[in-house]
């Protein structure tokens, strides 16, 4: 008969105490393979416990292996043969915990930060407040598998108004973020296909494809954009281009090479991604159409996403698929449920229908114009030969240097006195070609602050250059 | 010179007006390649406009690229070649507008939805509202790429107390659902691997895998799980179980298996994905300890939601590495951004620290208990031989009928009448194996529709078997 303690003012109810000490002997192999219970009645009676509370633990041990009852029989034990070898793993290293703190510099000209002082939190917590009062129920159920329908009424309107984009919300698909995005189009496009993308570039489209053992061509630049002589002789069929601002450089591609772009994936029956991610900041006269209005033959994606104009912590990405694709997604894709909150997304559609994003985006337009024109003017202050590019559209700049400059000194020079700056040099991934650039973004650094920064590297002698 | 009608009331900006003519004639090859445009002085003289006007449609054409300046000389037509065959396909079919409504059942035995009646809703708005107030700023800056470490202290604590697993904040990643989730972990352990699924089980899993061009083994079941024989003498290394409430068969993985599956994983250096979607559910005795909680040596991945538990428009899953993942992970996949929103990670959070999460189960547990009880209480008024499986754990029990019942007839005329009722057999992929037994969800359904839905069904003689 067991014989165990068994303490009545534990928080562990006595059933859970019995279990785990039966389970305990067995896994010890106290008692063993075959072996009988007691019954319930006389276990009961032995540990003056209640028959039912015996039931209990048996019931548990039963469901969970350890035991197995025959009817007028009684409980029995079951063969548990525990793998021997299975061990913490020696070649594991020991866990380290996380570093949550973040080393800062003072004055920072990154290109992956949005300006979140200017965010109208006060209007996006109103819109909050009305979702979660008016919305109520609908709040808890999934959205569409594309998003939200009204959502991608609202994206449909607003690419019409400022990008040119004629295109129906059905042809519409919101994710949780341009990663997210790139891959669904990946799945979509199907894994045969041969990429490219440009260099310089934006790093992650390439390590996304290479977590799908996609092997990715870079493609050089020239001064209008992707090269046409390196895509046309290229084997690829899938490309990835900012034709509106390219990252880093800044580069516009005109109308011609735009065309022959549209030309090449029409023949080749391949697809271009229009990657639009920051050209609704456009200073100097109307917006650059987009890629994907040029296109009559259903060959460009076009995808763009809320973090760069709205905030980075609201994970809302989306793209405009070909008809064809559509059809794609929705006979093979529709299995994947939206991956972006029906509350954010009930939100950020009263934020667009309201008038509210319109608003944003002109008055952080202003915002980014002066600190573009801080920026140029702290240039134009300095004796040096440093000229600008790209600075008329977009979040980022590039400042060239002459020939002989060394930027990568330039850099850890100004990083050890705070400022973070970037080589453009950084961008490159396969035939690296030196050129003196740095890439200034202005999003997360306010006009007084530029001023101040580019002061310290004025009087570090990192600006004169003659 | 050229002679347009410019409408000065027009809500078109004049520039635009202008811009937008000399745009068409260049691309109606009325102004051709190389043909010079007239000086910006003559044409404003000529059209009665400011020269600043003028200027301002030049900038534009010139960042598009329709036309060049040549200091000293003038603006001149660039060679546009609008690639010819560049017109809509005519494969493509015409877009159809999405159907918005639902053809919903009057009472629904799914088990994809989820109670959302009984969602704790005012206190989830009072903490959203509280997060809103205090975290302001640090709502729009994005979480760390594994999710919002607060939260994964609380999803750890949970799964201590809840299914016996010891884990580290830093071996959780959260993630924009259990689909997302699956998504990573195909790419953290690389395309190379042989993957199997239950069968019957859940299907997207399979989905996905050949969204990834990833063929995969469909493993029957017996009483007690995956089968043994079957598992030993695949190809695989990748086995993705559901061992504590299998879906949909019910069955609960006995402890021996669950070491058997283990020493396979460690004998064979596979991985275990273990989704434990619904286990936190169980209505009688204690929870059963997942999978994971055994296994030493690190071969189990453990997945769970809370859309099961919560809601299903929160986007927010998550998994356990164990740690040989964990730093592959740190070093290859955190350029993933976190896919779920700061805002809704900072609620979730608060609602696991402030015990109502806990509640909120406590309280479900005792609803879908009631439903389960009413469910038993109308099979067994009735006079049939219908034996119930799965039923002291998750959120779906399954009835077994006689061997010569036939379900196919039973669903459809249920459905006729009103009601969804799923075949079990709409489970099994390959291998079918025909059984006759009904999936019932209870999640969508109160007590009040679970009698008047078996009412029905007893009238139609559905459940009148001898």
């Amino acid at each position: 008969m067991f014989t165990y303690i068994l303490d009545a003012k534990s928080k562990t109810p006595i059933y859970e105490q019995l279990y785990n000490n039966i389970k305990r002997d067995i896994l010890n192999k106290t008692i063993q393979n075959g072996d009988r219970l007691p019954s319930k009645r006389k276990l009961a009676t032995h540990l003056k416990i209640s028959v039912l509370t015996v039931e209990t633990a048996y019931e548990q041990l039963i469901s969970e292996g350890y035991i197995y009852s025959v009817p007028k029989k009684g409980y029995f034990v079951n063969n548990i043969q525990k793998s021997v070898s299975i061990t913490k793993s020696d070649t594991v290293p020991i866990p380290i915990r996380e570093n949550l703190t973040r080393s800062d510099f003072k004055y920072e000209f990154k290109t992956n930060t949005v300006d979140t002082e200017n965010f109208p939190f006060s209007i996006w917590a109103k819109l909050m407040r009305e979702v979660l009062r008016d919305k109520d129920k609908e709040l808890l159920n999934k959205s569409e598998p594309k998003g939200l329908y009204a959502l991608r009424v609202e994206i449909a309107k607003y690419l019409k108004a400022y990008r040119g984009i004629n295109c129906q919300p059905e042809q519409i698909i919101v994710g949780a973020g341009s990663e997210y995005i790139i891959n669904l189009i990946i799945q979509l496009l199907g894994e045969d296909k041969k990429y490219a993308v440009e260099n310089p570039g934006y790093h992650k489209i390439a390590k996304i494809l290479s977590a799908y053992n996609i092997n990715t061509e870079y493609l050089p630049l020239d001064s209008e954009g992707i090269s046409m002589e390196h895509l046309i002789y290229s084997e690829i069929n899938v490309l990835h281009v900012s034709p509106s601002h390219q990252f880093p450089t800044g580069i516009i591609t005109p109308i011609k090479r735009r065309y022959e772009i549209l030309k090449w994936a029409y023949e080749k029956n391949g697809y271009i991604i229009e990657d639009d991610y920051d050209s609704e900041f456009r200073y100097n006269g109307k917006p650059i159409p987009a890629l994907q209005s040029l296109d009559n033959s259903g060959h460009v994606i076009y995808m763009n996403t809320f973090a760069k104009n709205l905030a980075p912590s609201l994970r809302i990405s989306y793209m405009v698929l070909p008809w064809e694709l559509v059809y794609k997604f929705d006979n093979d894709f529709k299995f994947y449920s939206n991956t972006v909150s029906c509350f954010e997304q009930y939100t950020l559609t009263k934020f667009m229908e309201g008038g509210y994003f319109e608003r944003h985006i002109n008055r952080m337009r202003n915002i980014y114009k002066s600190r573009i024109n801080t920026i140029k003017d702290c240039i134009s202050s300095l004796n040096s030969s440093v000229s600008i590019k790209g600075e008329n559209i977009g979040l980022h700049m590039v400042l060239e240097f002459p020939q002989n400059t060394d930027i990568p000194n330039f850099v850890s020079n100004a990083k050890n006195n705070g400022i973070y700056i970037s080589d453009i040099n950084e961008y490159y991934v396969k035939g690296r070609h030196y050129c003196p650039a740095l890439v200034i973004g202005y999003t997360g650094i306010n006009n007084e602050d530029i001023i101040k920064a580019f002061n310290i590297l004025k009087k570090l002698g990192l600006l004169e250059n003659e």
